[in-house]
């Protein structure tokens, strides 16, 4: 039987990534030892450490204007990180809410700073949605903007880019990054916890364009500091290799494997099956607007919540794991990262096809 | 040929430990996925935290007064998250400075709070040494008091514990953690990063008196606000979850060899032989004062420095890793923490002696 992990973080990763790193877990490089076991410095890891960056800046097109760091502390350390390191006195950052997550970096960016909140969601009695970007509402001078481009938890992407004439636009990718093609250039900040389409948790990845290193921002963690970090390479301390060298292996087998433009063909192909299947059901549904539908993490619900604890336990022993809907929405979530095949999908609207018919 | 590993950090991991995580690497628990692809918040993965944590409970004797916490961001983290979470108005706090480390949280520690710097070296043309800890003079009403009871850089290991009738007293234990037997009563909080003595880098671990928690600190990362992570049972955020898994089984091998105390003997042992064979050669030389010499890290230099290369050289051939010493101090240094056998510091020794002899 395949098994196929709908976990929303930390996920599954791609099993040929994974086949070579156990292969390679007691002797990495010929060196007798793991990777893990070796000095962040030595001349083999610092070789890692370049190929994976190159090979990130080719798979999203990062031109010189940016640095790109690996940093401790994961999507909610950034949740500090960006306003401890971007607050202007006298300014105030804009934060737009559409789900969980962006409220969540709310909460945290009000220790540091001045935050103004903007709702963009426009939800009505029959879905959830959010405002067209180009009508999102910015003061005249923010410190900067932070969004959210999916929602993890809400199931609810936003794949236009807002843009302001003066302030910089950070981004909160930790469950979109390579799913789909960005303009990176249409960013000054982009951040993402590793645990979705990146490597095991533990792990930030920050690209940051190099104009915002000149900002004094706030006392803060040294292993928070973006400029610090740039200067030392990401490794003012010893950083999480292990989970450093899993990323580099990921991008390497999206390289492999068609790069970021390849993804996003398979990415829609899935959210289509599942999206369709679950519209065409009278026994699931799903709320969120079409035009803001995430592709990663598909929540639904059957229509009959009562149902809910079995179609998890056949579900599990179909090989469908991690279905359970996160603990504030409740029913169901298929996350569908890139290393979920179509496969996959496809092996869970058959289940679900199978469910329903045996309970309609 | 056996191969030794002497690395600093990230340090080997004991051989049977990682034997078996390479063996469940891709099915865990007949999961069917990997613990690195599981939610933290799954029944199975809550248990290996609960379980992880009773095990470092009984591992270092900790009461029912202390908190225990697996924390994202390594040892500097830490440095930045005790003053955020100890400063108080109008106090200062001490540091107590007897090497490298010591005084990089001093660094970090003057971004966010007052500091009385305390030299509590004693080091002289023959000799580098430190004050008795009780000539260690401290002012009235510090806010804490941190020192570093090993210092990795310098090899210089605190073996008494100072005291204050109403400071709190903090130690970055990072390299000695687990080491040796300590009363953990005789502090107020403990950390430590994980890639010395507990598993691989990303991971700290606190070990914090319950009364800290009601200090209200310094605005602060949620990730590292000491109180919000008891509460959310160190998962404010997706922690590192192989790290944890990993330190999980490095503290069960640790109970199935005798706990701290067989570790302890074993770490004599090791130190005795290493030393002792430093201390009687022409060759080589080690200036710590005895008193104060780290039993987990030995530095030491050739007295004919340029044949420096050469012996990194032989020794990578014979086996024998990562001796090369800190780049701020130069010559050798052999980390021997739990995970290295007395066999790899008798292979360290021949090699040693056999190198000496050719260069005689």
């Amino acid at each position: 039987m395949s098994i196929y992990n709908f976990c929303a973080g930390p996920a599954m990763l791609p099993p040929a990534v994974m086949e070579k790193a156990q292969k390679e877990f007691l002797d990495w490089q010929g060196l007798g030892v793991s990777v893990m076991e070796i000095s962040h410095r030595s001349k083999e890891f610092l070789a890692l450490t370049a190929q994976c960056e190159a090979s990130l800046r080719r798979l999203m097109n990062i031109s010189d204007e940016f640095e790109v760091l690996f940093m401790h502390g994961g999507g909610r350390g950034q949740f500090a990180a960006v306003p401890l390191n971007l607050h202007v006195d006298n300014k105030a950052a804009v934060y737009c809410e559409n789900g969980v997550w962006s409220k969540g970096a709310v909460d945290e960016a009000v220790k540091f700073t001045t935050v103004t909140e903007l709702d963009v969601r426009n939800d009505s009695d029959e879905q959830f949605s959010i405002k067209p970007v180009n009508e999102w509402q910015f003061p005249a001078d923010p410190s900067y903007i932070h969004y959210c481009p999916n929602e993890t938890i809400d199931g609810i992407e936003v794949f236009d880019v807002p843009s302001h004439p003066t302030a910089p636009i950070v981004a909160d990718m930790s469950s979109t990054i390579l799913s789909r093609e960005f303009d990176v250039d249409q960013f000054d900040l982009i951040y993402a916890g590793a645990q979705k389409n990146i490597g095991p948790s533990g792990l930030a990845i920050v690209i940051i364009r190099k104009t915002l290193l000149e900002y004094q921002g706030l006392p803060k963690p040294g292993v928070f500091d973006y400029a610090l970090e740039v200067k030392q390479g990401s490794m003012y301390n010893t950083p999480p290799t292990f989970a450093w060298y899993l990323a580099a292996e990921v991008f390497d087998w999206l390289e492999q494997n068609g790069g970021v433009k390849a993804m996003e063909q398979q990415n829609i192909a899935k959210a289509e099956l599942l999206y369709g299947f679950i519209d065409e059901s009278p026994f699931y549904s799903n709320k969120v607007a079409k035009h803001c539908r995430s592709r990663m993490n598909v929540p639904f619900w059957l229509n009959d919540e009562s149902l809910n604890a079995q179609f998890l336990a056949q579900a599990k022993e179909a090989g469908l794991l991690a279905l359970e809907g996160h603990r504030i929405v409740g029913g169901m979530r298929a996350s569908i990262y890139n290393a979920m095949p179509l496969g996959g999908v496809q092996a869970l609207v058959d289940f679900m096809a199978q469910f329903a018919k045996e309970h309609s």
